[in-house]
């Protein structure tokens, strides 16, 4: 076992220190939604901070029916039986992996640490470039023959993970894509791991969206949660959706060996979220109109020097390419050591060495304090304000000197 | 990979399920400290009901910080930055076992989830009874032989595992025992994890404890957590204590990839609780009296009935042996069909399936309300309260006619 610390965190911690020695850093390079506790979810906690029992391994029955009416809604088939509730979704995901055991489709580029869970889970990742101009889902073609050429060399091949919409390309597959891949884990026997952590942040809500378990219930685990929706990342709280009750059954008792169940005040405070009250519901909307401005405002500075920058269609990420640089890794550390601007370069996204692209993450921009975010959250113009503005003229300097 | 849920939880997932069907049980299966959250700890839940980010992933600075102070008065050199924080001790020994890689030296019988989890971490436990009349340690000769055998057959052995007090057996080891191990550790180059989780219960405050990291500080690793010493269970937090920057460094590599950080306003709370105020000192001291109280009086029930019970010395359990029947699980059952009492057989802690032990976990005898429990945590003679003593005597009864 041989494995660095996530990326992401690494680049956030790095971030930190490079502060506190003095030096004035933009930081693009972390995943964190950059807005405030709704305060219905602040009382909700409060509310059940007497609560100090374990409780169920697969979580309370209340956040499982929560979880399972959410999906519902979405037209995805859940049972309140077959979800499982953990301490954010990435505990799940490395859970569902040692569940499933055998090897694992991604998309390259994907998550950081998809591929790292995979290593620690003793399980091989086959990575698969999507169709052009998608983000977060393999080439159908490509898995068709990734994943018959590995089962020839002996290799078992299990599963297959999308993100919906992506991290780190900000762009959301096609439903056709979708549907194909949903058929070809059919026709290949491979369950299918679904993502949709930034699915209520696809910035178009009118955009067409279609997760895999419409498609296949029988053979998809939905994962999400709520630290991007509601900003809850250091809740530390994620739900997934089992296709059948020999993977719940796994699941759980990974789970039960590994983390014995989510935090239980936090727990009453997802329930009350997955129900969707209108507050919620309300807050979610305002923060998809943030990070789609924002996202796209970025998006315009990169474009506008040069760089090729897919519109980016949900969460707060782009994934623009800049020539002139020998690879990803060059491009973060110019951008970084020269320009005090933090970003991630593609290969810890399991992309290629010699492609020039970083992830840049946008929803640092919105302000240092709650006050400075929810004036973001609210403000008619959000790039007019004066910390977003002064971090879009830093980028933009930066890019223009690149 | 085929794990089973962990016994603990799943017996107390079957308590749930018989009382829902209308059974009578006395639950004495379940390891939960059965005592509310105090007043001052929900205080500081509700203080940081705003912290959302995810933070280091080692925890927070001010956390790291509170549980070296609570070590250090222990006489256990800590450093903040050798410090990680968990969302409990069990997520974070199951870091260090994928951390360190290698077999483990486990006490037999120990804590269902030690062996559990070195399965999924694709680690083979070497089982290793401790020295008679102890618990929690593995004798020091039987340790000396078993690593030698193992070597000799090729594998590879990296740490020993010592429970201080002791979960099943309640025992607490002999320091001269744990400083043979500490000197063992180093004549054969072993990491020692001891798990002090319940350290700050040992019924007689002047017992005399020792740690292994004040014999062999470089090479131990302690863990602990506010699950049972506060009853914070459900809220999920433990720290652990590394001895060398490189463990440190892949502990949090292991970390990021599987939990990114423990639940932020839970840091902030665990935080105040290791800094160790007078009114969780004084909570923790009167949890201690109850304990002792009640374990010494279900000790005595047994006893009574003609069990050998090893005399409880640290937190709530004990693990008698009663005659007559051919293994664990068949007085287990006994007990549960028969007479409504749930309780673990020695088999689930990796003991032999032809003694007929079982752990008793005396702690949800306290009531079944935090009005209930408070009553008991004050009262001068807790035995006498009635739920308290018509648990008592339904054992007794039991135990009679068994």
């Amino acid at each position: 076992m041989d494995v660095a610390i996530s990326a992401t965190l690494a680049a956030n911690e790095e971030v930190a220190r490079r502060r506190r020695a003095g030096q004035r850093i933009l930081n693009l390079a972390f995943g964190e939604a950059g807005l405030p506790v709704h305060p219905a979810l602040r009382d909700a906690l409060h509310q059940a901070a007497g609560s100090n029992g374990y409780g169920e391994v697969a979580g309370s029955r209340a956040l499982r029916t929560a979880a399972a009416g959410y999906w519902t809604r979405r037209g995805i088939l859940a049972d309140p039986g077959l979800v499982v509730c953990g301490p954010g979704s990435k505990p799940l995901l490395y859970g569902i992996l040692l569940a499933l055991g055998g090897d694992i489709v991604l998309p390259r580029p994907s998550w950081v640490s998809y591929a790292a869970q995979a290593e620690l889970a003793g399980v091989r990742p086959i990575m698969v470039p999507p169709p052009p101009g998608e983000g977060g889902a393999p080439d159908p073609g490509g898995v068709e023959a990734a994943v018959t050429a590995a089962r020839a060399e002996g290799r078992t091949v299990r599963s297959l993970l999308l993100t919906l919409p992506d991290n780190p390309t900000g762009r959301l597959a096609r439903p056709e894509t979708v549907r194909r891949l949903a058929e070809l884990a059919r026709e290949l026997d491979l369950i299918i791991i679904s993502d949709e952590i930034y699915r209520d942040l696809v910035h178009d809500p009118a955009a067409a969206f279609l997760s895999p378990a419409e498609v296949a219930p029988e053979r998809t685990v939905v994962t999400t949660g709520l630290s991007k929706s509601l900003a809850l990342g250091g809740w530390r709280i994620g739900v997934a959706r089992l296709p059948t009750p020999g993977l719940h059954r796994r699941l759980v008792a990974v789970a039960s060996e590994i983390w014995s169940s989510p935090t239980a005040p936090v727990q009453h405070a997802a329930a009350y979220a997955f129900g969707e009250p209108p507050e919620l519901v309300r807050r979610i909307a305002e923060s998809r109109r943030l990070h789609g401005i924002v996202a796209r405002a970025v998006a315009a500075r990169f474009a506008k020097a040069g760089a090729r920058v897919p519109p980016p269609q949900g969460g707060f990420y782009l994934y623009p390419e800049i020539d002139g640089f020998p690879g990803p890794e060059e491009l973060a550390a110019t951008l970084l050591d020269r320009y005090g601007i933090a970003v991630l370069p593609g290969t810890a996204f399991g992309d290629s060495p010699t492609a020039p692209r970083v992830r840049v993450a946008t929803s640092l921009l919105y302000g240092e304090t709650d006050e400075q975010r929810l004036a973001a959250l609210h403000a008619a113009d959000p790039l007019r304000l004066p910390w977003i503005a002064a971090g879009l003229e830093h980028l933009e300097e930066a890019l223009a000197r690149l």
